[in-house]
């Protein structure tokens, strides 16, 4: 069991989910005030996408990233900012923004199938990869590995030695996948580009969901970290 | 995963805890006293042994169960009373207490390890036992099965076809062991008898353990069983 | 554990391994005449990949195909024939050649990760798929799903009910995996697709690879089916 | 998966199936022959339980062990002695019989079920038993583990660091668990003790389970180690 646990919140999503939920963020005014206010709800690192701002669709533009990042830095909120590059290369922003990025411990990799996972172990034989600050472990997709604990087990299992890692499952599993990866060793993630819903019928903020997995979390003992306890634990910098 | 959980809550244990903490029941009056407040916060079974009045220490009296059950009835607090008879012997208590009792549904069976449960499905297989009403998985007691998610796993596909079940971790293990239980379909345990702390060094009253699992359940998208609820579920009387 | 084994022996595969081998088949009457040893040696369905005769280069032409089948046929012995279609989608040829195929059971599916895994479910959940005769679970490709019991054990516990399936692993995995496949209910396939090698150095006819895995299956205490036991289990026409 | 795998043959053991076999050895002659022929089939360690000569009782007389042990060092086959002492004690013999007995290595536990692990592992805690040189994991015994893999190996992940380890079940899937131990990378084990038949209806001889036995190992690509090459690997002596 993990007792010093890192919330991970996923801001946004793909544009799909743009229309239905009234707290999700498109401009990157809006994707920076939503991840402060999941930093300031317990949440050590943000992970942001960011979108065009008439049309919410999904977009890799650097300005976007920028504003994003400058907009999060100004509120002296701490939080360790976790860009997207859209699939594979993810790299962490360093406290002066996108001036000193990729910052130190940008191993994030996003684990999509068993098969990224193998991929991940061959890069840190091969010597492309120290070894990964976190390790993440998705499931649940559609067509990707089920939110089924045996599954997990397996993975967990063949994890490399000494990582930190996470999963994070979508929709209703959310947050009862918290609670397995914490009774795992794991960290966690929630946030609005896994899961829209507070309840049922229900929408939810990304504070609000950061602030439910505080409270499985805590009920089970553990503790959440700070950015600067989950900088520790990842060896960041 | 199970969306509709019973909480048990086993309200006292062996006699070497009661100096400890402070809300340890001694007495049939503060046994009754503290199932009713457990059943009150949200357990729908509360799980009864009985004790020495003077000295605290372990007893198997009827006249003690006697009166814990008849208080417990007498405040109209609704809840499925579960007697023990210290090993492997389990009885349903029905509303108008020791007279009608062993009420229908009596076939809790307690889970000590992996041979117990062997045990259960051959008694349903020589007929001797109907489908049990509840299975219980005890984990994490020393020199049982460890309290581990392979284990459990191992154990619940295992389990004869169609049952309901129930699995409780002790100490520190329990509130984590609530939400693991909820994950793989199973239904939960807490209480003094296997857990006497809210958090390092704070003792825990049943009600606070039965409120803390009501957290982890509900934050989960689960929902908490009444005793009416609960009786439908295991198909009691 | 699955007492009625069926092997499929995977007769030939990609181009790269033709300089290596001496055992491997190029031409169609190399690739019927090693497929109808295989079946003389205990398989049960042969699956077939064909090569340009010239070069040794991955072939999907249609003429290379017939004069496969045709061949097995006029041998007169019986087999089931399993052609592949590259990737995804097979079909089972029945005992009058191209002319009557895709036989009936056409329904085997490759499973390359817990994905297509997901995909099989779907199209039987849609209609689009009766309940297959043969899930293929393939283990210990680069990339893959690692030949590992935990993750194996967890994609048979997350197979569609009352499904035949069959696993295998390749190069030194697959006469372990032959063993492992038994041993939790499935079928295997052994062949020089997947292996080339009988022992270190030792270079494998598909024959010996069949007569090898026969040999463990026995020793286990199974028994190996015939086509016609095969097709009666897979409920194949 | 473990490439060198040590046998173990556990000749004789309870009284009621002496009757059933013509194989089973009752006389302290009988079962030294017994379990010589075994050590030459391939087993590097033959499990020793004695039995009253005139009925075929069990026996716990050190005579009868002294008698076994003699004849064994007297043929001058090498192998790994290993008596039982009824339960939970188990002692290595060393080259010169009971004279130098218990020999160094004398870490043999029997393991019964997850409890007993438990106790294993304490001990090694305690400091009261350096690393075992073989945790024997006991499955299919009635009301014990049962022989499942789920259970398998949930126990092997539990297991203390770099122990050697071994595992049997009894009856039909005595083979299939030869298998099994190996493909997770323990150690075997055989013999009339678990298991009396051939294949249904033929009683088998000792050395013909471990003759099947290492038919198993080698076709799974492993080797069987000699008596010299276990002591290496168990760091005895």
């Amino acid at each position: 069991m993990n007792h010093d646990v890192i919330i991970s919140c996923a801001v946004t999503g793909d544009d799909t989910k743009v229309t239905k939920s009234p707290h999700c963020a498109v401009t990157p005014v809006e994707i920076a005030a939503t991840a402060i206010a999941a930093a300031q709800a317990g949440a050590a690192i943000v992970h942001i996408h960011v979108r065009e701002p008439e049309t919410g669709a999904f977009s890799m533009e650097t300005r976007h990233y920028r504003e994003v990042v400058k907009r999060i830095r100004e509120s002296k909120v701490d939080v360790i900012v976790n860009l997207t590059c859209g699939m594979g290369g993810y790299i962490v922003v360093g406290d002066h923004g996108l001036k000193d990025t990729p910052g130190p411990g940008s191993d994030f990799v996003s684990q999509d199938d068993t098969g990224n996972l193998w991929f991940v172990k061959q890069m840190i034989k091969e010597g492309l990869l120290s070894a990964p600050s976190l390790i993440q472990l998705c499931m649940g997709i559609p067509y990707g590995v089920p939110a089924d604990v045996g599954h997990l087990l397996a993975m967990v299992n063949s994890l490399p030695e000494n990582c930190n890692w996470g999963t994070f499952a979508i929709s209703r599993m959310q947050m009862p996948w918290v609670a397995q990866a914490v009774l795992l060793g794991g960290n966690v993630r929630v946030g609005l580009e896994d899961n829209l819903y507070l309840s049922k019928g229900v929408y939810a903020s990304n504070a609000q969901l950061v602030e439910k997995a505080r409270t499985i979390i805590e009920a089970m003992g553990a503790r959440v970290l700070t950015p600067a306890q989950a900088r520790e634990k990842l060896q960041l910098r």
